[in-house]
């Protein structure tokens, strides 16, 4: 080490926290719960933190969701190359994910080695979609729209023309598959607004 | 329970976390890295989980960075009654701390009463900024504003006439004791900073 010079891990983080903030900068298709602008992925991720922290009695299966909340800071980070892909719109799920791969080499890249495979297995693992964690982790951020799209009068169920049948089975089953409890507790209101819509 | 509602806990949790969307409308000082808009506390709060979560190797003393993690997901949520005090600005510490009292209390207490008291206490941890985790997580509540400012031109640094000194003892002796190595990772850049002030 030179002492003039950070230790390079440190500095490695650093760079890749500074590039990380990027994430404030990339727009969803939902709103913030006031329906007054469009929500970033940054705070989204937080809020699905919190949701994690809060909601593991309602999991399907026991789930570390100590564990799925470190997955939920990091799902979305690959979007400050890739972009956000809302779940109701019409991208070419291949080509996304690809790009979503390509943006996970170069980010986690940055740190070092041990560390960015760490966190690029917990995104993987995510992603995967397996794992009683992942599987928790991923009912939460499907579940976080929803409640957003009730709360601001319909959201991108307006803008995506989403139907009933189209919300149980991209969202729905995801939710009921990780955290059923979740999905019950929020039927009654989906239904009376589509019911209306 | 009564098979046509949700059992109570789960729906006063969704309850507090609809409520604890509006951390995405309160204004920090600070500016997101770019320097183009004004940070929120939500997305301020998701980028100090990141760094938790990266910076557990340059810690003052052994601490639990998951669980430091965690404390700053929450850590900001009073602000949604009591608003943000910048740092660097000029409010009393004793009305924002009692503002902050009453905030926990509300919020804490629309959550099932084991579990607002849990949060209750991470933040009353945080705030006491005695344990090893919470020293750490405070640095890293500390460092982040910093990273901001160096990166967007002086930000707060110019907006609240601050000057090195004031710097030091606001800012720099909280990240020193709880992460150090980081505020000498910066230091260089800090100081070329103020001299070309
Ligand atoms: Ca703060």
């Amino acid at each position: 080490r030179n002492g003039a010079r950070p230790p390079e891990p440190l500095a490695a983080r650093l760079r890749f926290l500074a590039e990380a903030d990027r994430l404030k900068t990339i727009l969803r298709g939902t709103t913030i719960f006031d329906g007054s602008r469009r929500e970033n992925s940054a705070e989204h991720s937080w809020h699905l933190a919190l949701f994690a922290h809060l909601l593991g009695e309602h999991a399907a299966r026991p789930a570390d969701t100590r564990r799925a909340l470190r997955m939920l800071v990091l799902h979305d980070l690959v979007e400050i190359d890739a972009g956000d892909a809302p779940i109701h719109g019409d991208h070419d799920p291949a080509e996304q994910e690809a790009k979503e791969q390509r943006a996970a080499d170069r980010l986690y890249g940055l740190l070092p080695g041990d560390q960015g495979q760490a966190l690029r297995r917990l995104w993987d693992e995510f992603e995967a979609a397996e794992t009683d964690d992942a599987v928790f982790a991923k009912s939460i951020d499907r579940v976080q729209p929803v409640m957003a799209n009730l709360e601001c009068g319909g959201g991108t169920w307006i803008s995506y023309a989403v139907d009933r049948e189209k919300l149980d089975r991209r969202v729905g089953d995801k939710v009921r598959r990780g955290a059923p409890a979740l999905w019950q507790a929020l039927t009654p209101r989906i239904d009376a607004w589509f019911a209306a819509a």
